[in-house]
C-alpha cells in the first residue's frame, strides 16, 4: 500500500484505521459518520464509496475516488476537518491511511 | 477488529490484507480475482461485496457477508481452497483477516 496517492491515474482505494479511546467511541463513531454523509452527497460526486465499520475500538473506513481531486476535495470538507479537530481527544494516534488500486 | 466472526449477530465486514512475493503478484492476483468471480456469482448469495484492491506487492480485500454462514459457505469454496494452497509459494506469511460490524 502506498501513503499517499502520488503517481495514482485513475481511481483510489483508501482503507483508513483509526482506534477511538475506550470512552470516545460512539463520539469517533458520529464524527465518522458525519463525513460518510458528506462523502455520499452531491458535495462529493468523486467520492464513489465511503464505508465506516468498528469492532470494540476500532475502526476501518474503506473509500473508493474517482481521482486525486476527489481525495483532495474529501480532505477539504468541513466534516473532515471536524475529523482532524476531534481525533486529538477522541482517538489513540492518528489514523493509519493506506492507498490502492482495484484489481478487476 | 476481531480474529474471527464469533459473537457476530448481523452482517460481517471482512478486510483481508496479504503480501505476495516480489515474483508471484500477477499470480496471487489472479488467485483472489477467482475468488471475487465465484463471490460475486449465484454460488456465494450471502457474499454482498467482495473487492480486491492491490499496491505493489500489498493485497487488501473488503467483503461483506450476510451472516456467519455466508462466510463458512465462502471458505469452503474451491477457489478459496485454491488461495489457501497457493498462498505458501506465492505470499509472504499468511493473510491478516479483521473482522468488523459496519456503522449505519
Amino acid at each position: 500500500m502506498s501513503a499517499t496517492t502520488e503517481g495514482f491515474t485513475g481511481r483510489i482505494i483508501l482503507v483508513a484505521e483509526l482506534e477511538a479511546k475506550p470512552d470516545k467511541v460512539s463520539e469517533l463513531e458520529k464524527v465518522l459518520l458525519a463525513i460518510k454523509a458528506s462523502a455520499d452527497s452531491d458535495a462529493e460526486p468523486g467520492c464513489l464509496t465511503y464505508r465506516v465499520s468498528k469492532f470494540g475500538t476500532k475502526f476501518v473506513i474503506f473509500e473508493e475516488y474517482e481521482n486525486q481531486a476527489a481525495v483532495q476535495l474529501h480532505m477539504g470538507a468541513d466534516t473532515f476537518k471536524a475529523l482532524v479537530n476531534a481525533i486529538p481527544d477522541t482517538a489513540v494516534g492518528g489514523p493509519k491511511l493506506q492507498y490502492y488500486e482495484e484489481c478487476k
